[in-house]
This record gives structure tokens, sequence and C-alpha cells, in this order.
């Protein structure tokens, strides 16, 4: 008996940690993914063929007709479309910012900028004001009208170096993005400026969505970020001389909502088919880049487990569903939708996992610890430990199955290594030269191998 | 007393995890690093206006000249030179690699090639002759010298891509590149070829250091690396067309030894100046490169530990040592001369810690477990964990550290993410464009955190 287990050991290739079923499979799955996987290439398919995707656009809907061939490709037994209503904001002709401040050696400065979605655009006249310069909003609020009416305010907040985790440093940075225009606009802001929020000090602006809360102050202002190095040149500027001004021309503007989808693939479970364990990413992304890392990498992850499964034998026993939401980005129709088809279907999620934090070096999951799950992955921390890839934290999933974590679905979030994150996040510089291979593969073969465990485990 | 505490680590701003001095001071040293270290810049000076210093040229001189400089401005007490004698093996002209295969469309296809280090060159007239591909030594073995006999062998041995630290792959290849020619030329092969060790499928070859074993077989063959892409198209040819043959044209050569110098930095200790705790980095590389990652992280990571004690106001117990080491790439004579001089000199070390393995996120250490250190260093476990850089495995240093483990110096590698390493070891593109700054300060922060600890707690 112990020898024919050591031949079969053998015959599996396995090193001598992998000492159980699970644990065989687990290494079956991360060989499949490390040698054969298609993530990368399908991932250089829909950044390279089809590029920036933002919501309404019409690359957003040649990506929904892609994840479908995709999930097809990778031998769902199932695909099918959920449909949603989705933003359908323009860029427009490239934006300009142009700094005039006399102390400067050329009158006329331009600066690297480019306008949050959802911004309202200047038209092309433009405007031209004086700028003042804030570093939070209580400062705001102590400057009041008096000094900010007629202005354009810069919101100057620098992301937090000193932070470990990335992610820590833009949640603190981002409620100006978001909040900004409107806070200004109450004390009669023409515009709002801000720092990008970026882990490195280059020249490349960073957009993303801002919103205007109209019950707040009902007047929408035009609202750009620049480049890390554009506002320390404006800080410098405004420092040296408070006549600084700006010239700013943006185009953008807000179209009728458009209909989209969300792309869902599914192998069918053997025992339970009513019961689902998913794994998503968004298959929108910001116009400016290829959508690669945000969240590109996160699509192409889910997808991949469909062909894990069916090319390492594993039959599921609950349904695994891989879901390419729609409009994370700008609107979170797509999460909605599928909420909602989950509650009215009264379907049954045992598990909701996100990958939407690149496709870097994974590091571990963090788990919702309001229920059962939170132990058991804990439990299975030894047999993710040789992947590197156990760190287990209490925590959660992501934007667009925050919907379903509301009905009470165990949610995880994927995450992996962070500082890169942000240096391109947003930015014309997400594109696919910035994914490694390797990185990737890992990123989707230690979610292949969480599910499978969800799945194996669960009654 | 309570409240006193409580503004106490109000002021210093620090989180509720930092709870003791010894957390208290590894947060500062994080802040200090992430926001004021210079090793980034360093390393750009290094990389940018040295670039790949070989042991025995010109740039490696340059190197120790610039070392001794880096560390004064770092603020080392004493800054002082070991010498030793280095090995001068130098390229020469750009090396040829010539496929010459009838079923080509285009008769002659030249292929990226490198000579690997210490080999002897074709010389100007190179050679020319018919290839036979082996997979292993069995398999040479069992061709013998009948099939081999006036050939270039060509090792075709893959990188194991289903490993997960790609260090373990890199070290079952590497074996073909060190002992390929001799073992080669035992069967009367020409030259040696060698697929690229490699995590990525593209067209840089890889070189590194062979050694010729004359106990074995007195004869030398030139010996180079061809690229992933190379070895695949050699492959090809070969599968196809048993007369394919290669031109070889290398002018690499050995010159006389060279006197050169390992560059050490010093904080004296304030109670035992005579006991030291090291961390080392090797200041040559190879020249086709910048020597970015290998290790020109491992140098500047190690000589920002002076700066950062200076300037967070730790004044060691025990004496600190950052030392650029020379030579580690092809003879080991700094590392040698190091563990001579310290042991001529009776000098005690508590620990030497040696950071080569690239300038990536950090992940953890590897320690030796043969002393007490190693439970030392995993009782902070959750000191280190908020850094993420908390897996302590049992381990060891690096080469040039391993003279001082003879001594029974308890040694300890910086284990940083692996993934990206081997795309670009030992290749052109070993450049510092591939450096991300907050990897590289974070590498250096735990460094930093660790020597600390271990200065703190020993007597």
């Amino acid at each position: 008996m112990k020898l024919k287990a050591l031949i079969f050991l053998c015959l599996l290739g396995v090193s001598v940690y992998a000492q159980n079923p699970d644990s065989l499979k687990v290494r079956q799955l991360y060989d499949y993914y490390l040698t054969q996987s298609h993530a990368y290439a399908n991932l250089e398919t829909l950044c390279k063929t089809i590029g920036g995707r933002l919501s309404g656009s019409p690359q957003a809907a040649k990506a929904v007709i892609w994840a479908v061939k995709a999930m097809k490709e990778a031998g769902a037994d199932t695909v099918f479309l959920q449909p949603c209503m989705v933003p359908h904001w323009e860029r427009g002709k490239k934006e300009v910012c142009n700094l005039r401040a006399p102390s400067l050696s050329k009158n006329l400065m331009p600066l690297r900028c480019i306008a949050l979605g959802n911004s309202v655009g200047t038209g092309p006249k433009g405007l031209e004001a004086k700028v003042i310069e804030v570093k939070s909003f209580d400062e705001l609020e102590r400057l009041g009208e008096k000094q900010i009416k007629g202005k354009i305010v810069f919101y100057n907040v620098f992301f937090d170096q000193s932070k470990i985790r990335t992610g820590n440093a833009y949640g603190e940075a981002v409620k100006y993005r978001g909040r900004g225009a409107t806070q200004a606009a109450r004390f009669g802001a023409v515009a709002m400026l801000v720092r990008s929020m970026t882990s490195v000090a280059d020249d490349e602006p960073h957009t993303g969505n801002m919103n205007y809360d109209t019950t707040v102050c009902p007047i929408k202002i035009p609202a750009l970020a620049i480049s890390y190095k554009a506002a320390d040149l404006l800080h410098q500027s405004l420092e040296k001389d408070k006549q600084t001004s700006i010239y700013l021309e943006t185009h953008c503007r807000k179209l009728p909502d458009e209909p989209s989808f969300n792309v869902v693939g599914q192998i069918t479970g053997s025992q339970k088919p009513n019961e689902f364990i998913l794994t998503g990413g968004h298959l929108d992304s910001w116009d400016n880049g290829e959508g690669a890392h945000d969240d590109g990498a996160g699509v192409v992850q889910s997808i991949e487990i469909l062909a894990a499964f069916k090319k390492t034998g594993i039959r599921p026993k609950h349904s695994i569903r891989a879901v390419a939401f729609m409009n994370e980005e700008n609107g979170l129709a797509g999460g909605l939708a599928y909420g909602k088809w989950a509650e009215e279907k009264k379907e049954k999620h045992l598990a909701a996992l996100e990958t939407d934090a690149g496709g870097y070096t994974p590091r571990g999951f963090g788990v919702d610890t309001t229920n059962g799950l939170y132990k058991l992955v804990l439990s299975w921390k030894t047999m993710f430990s040789p992947y590197m890839v156990d760190r287990i934290e209490p925590g959660g999933g992501g934007a667009d199955i925050s919907p379903l974590e509301k009905l009470g679905v165990p949610c995880i979030g994927f995450e992996p290594d962070t500082q890169r994150y942000f240096d391109i996040h947003h930015t014309a510089a997400d594109t696919f030269d910035k994914i490694n291979k390797r990185e990737l593969e890992l990123g989707a073969a230690a979610i292949g191998a969480l599910l499978y465990l969800i799945d194996s485990t669960y009654p």
C-alpha cells in the first residue's frame, strides 16, 4: 500500500509536501497555470486589439464580444450576458492645461493633465482663472468664498509614500478626486485640479471617476487631474507668484446611458448546479490606457479558471462562474445588475471573489469574517504556503461584488503585491507591456486553487 | 500615565500596532526609507555613470571609488578598502553566432548570443561545426564520442516554469552553463552552447560564469549562451535538418589578475565596537547590462543602512558594516578576502546578511538555523508582519558571505520576490529602468529594521 501510494505520487511528479488529494490537485492546477495558461495571450488580445474600453464606448461593446468568445474557448459549459444600462461619458478632444505665471521663464507652460471621469467640459472656449492651492477640505473651508470665488482650486495632496500598502495611501487621497469639485464649487470655484494619486514622481496624469453632489451644491465645475510633476511646477509657481493663472480646455461630455452587459461563463456543477462560486474582474477600463492591470488582468485570471478546471479534469460539485463585470470604473452598473439578478433568481452563492488589484505577484486573500469562510480559508494556510500566497487576512471583496456582499454572500478580495499598481493606475501607461507573465499566472493559479478548495470542501 | 503614553504615541505619529520601543523604531526606519532614502538616486548614479562593471575592468575600479564616496556621504564613521586580486576576463568584440541550415529560408541566420564568463574565445578566424542537441549530461554520456566529436554541443535545457521560486529553476539549469563545456570537451566537442537560463521567452542572451575542470578534461572549448528564441530556432532547425551547422566567433580572453577591493563602510558601535553586524551586496556586475538588480540594488540597500541609522538617531551598540563586495560574479575574491580578514583579525561577527536577489518587493529572510539567530528572527515575525516581510525561513546567506558562514557566523539571505529576477538576470536588460523605487526602498527598510533589531537585542 505504502509503495503503491509512493509510485502514484512519483507518477504525478509531485514533491513531498503534497500529501493529500487536495494538495495534489492544487499542485496540478499550478502546473497547468504556469505552463499552459492562456491568460497572458488573452490579455494581449484584449489590450492590443481593443485597448481602453470605457463604459458606453464602441470598445466596451467589442470587449463584451471578446469576453464571450474567450469564455467559450476556455471551455465554459454556458456563457450568457446580463444586461445593464451604463453611463456614457466621453473625453472628446485632448485636454489643455496651460500655466501662466509672470515668474516663469516661458510665460505659458503646458501641464500634463487629464479630465476626471464624469466631469463637465469647459467647452471649446475654455476658461482661465487664478489658482488657489489647498492641502485639505479643512483648509478649503477656512479660506471660504472670499478667497476661492472665481478661482481654480488646486488640491495639492500627496500620496503618502510611508504607507506600506499603496492602497491605503490611495484611499486617503482619492476623496479629493471624488468630492473635490462639489466642495470647491460651494465656495464659488470655477474649476478644480487635483494632484494625481500616484506612487511615482513622474509626468503621467491619472484619471478616475468624480461625482457631483448636487444636494450639496448644484453647480458643476470642470475637474481635472494633473501629473505629479505638473503639480510640483504649479506649486512652485504659486509660491513665487500669487498671480499664477491657468487656462483650461476640456471637451468631455455626458451622453445618454447605453445598454451594455456583464459576461458570465459557467462550468455547471455536477452535484449542486444551482449553488455558485464566483470569480470576477471588470471588463471596462479607462479610455487613456489599455486597462491591462486595471482590470484586464482580473478578467483573464477569472476566465482562466474555466480552462484550468477543464484541462486538469476537475468536475466541480457546484457551479463555477467567471464574471467579466461591466462599468466598475464609473457607475458599477454591472455589479448592481449581477446582485439584482442573483437576488431575483434566488441564486445561492457560496463565495464570490474579485480580482481587481492588478496582475502582480499574489500575496494572499482578504476574506469576509462575518461567516465561516474566513476560518476555512485560514485552515488552508499551510497548503498555500509553498506557493507564497498564504497571507490570509480579514477583508472582503471589491466594488463589483459589493452588492453580493450586501446579500450575505461571503466575499473574498484577491490580494497581489501592491507596490507598482499606483504607478500606472488610470494612466496611459497601464498597458500590456507592464504585465509580467509569471506574476499574472501565479495570481490566476492562486484564485483557481482557492476556488477549487472551496468547491471541494463545501458539501 | 496611560494618557501620557497615548500623547507620546500620537506625537510620533505612529499607528496602534506599534506598541514597544523596537516597533516604534522600526516604523521610524520605514518612514525614513520610504520618504528620504538615497538608495534609488545612488543606484541611478552607479548604473548610469558607471554601468556594467566586471571585475578587473576600468568600470569596476570606478565603482570602488564611487562606493567609497557613497558610504562617506551616507555618514559612515569609517570607510576602508580590503584588497583582493580578481580575475580579469574580457569579452572583446561582440560575439557572432550564425546558424546555417539548408532548410532555412535564409541560408544564414544570426542568433543572439553571448560568451560565458571565463570562456576561451574562438579568435578572429571563428569556427564552424555541426550541432548536436542534448537535454542532459546523461544524454551527452549516452551519445558519447562517436556522436559528439567535432561538433558543437547544444544544451537545450529549459528553465522549469512550474517552480514557484524562480531561483529553484535557475539552480537546476545552471549546471549546464557551469560545467557543460568540460563535459562536452571530454567527448571531443569543439564548442558548447546553452539555452539561456531565463523565465521569459524573449531574445535576450543571458551570460554568467563557467568553469573548465582541467582535472576532468584539459581541453578548453568556447562556451556561449544563446537566447530563448534562438534556442527555439536552433532546435527547430535540428529537427528538420541534421546538417544544421553554426559559425561561432568570440574574442574573449583572460588577462592577468588585477588588484581590486571590497569597500567597507562602518558605523562604529557605542558599546562593543569590535563586534560586527554586516549587510552586503556585490559591487561587480556583468559587463553587458548595468548591474541594476544584480547587484547594484544590494549595494545601495546596504549602504543606505548607514544613512538610515544616522538620520533616525540610532547609535548602534555594535559596529554596523555595509560591505560592497568585489568579484562575486566570476571568482568570489572579495568574499574570500573578507572572510580571511575577519579570521586573521579575529573579528567577531554577530550576523552577516547578503542582499543579492534583486531590488524587488521584500518577502522575508532566510536565516541560518545552526545557531540561535533563526529562533530570534522568528520571534520578530509579528513585528515584520505589518511590513509584509514576515516570511522567516530556514536558509542562509549568499556567496559573498559564505566564507563567514564557514567561520561560524550566523548568516542571513534577504529574500525579495523572485518572479522577475531571471527575466533580466545577466542580460543587457538589467538596467536602472527595471528598478521600482518603492520596491527597492522597502527592501532596504526590511534590512535596516532587521539589523536594528539584532543590534538592539544582542547584549
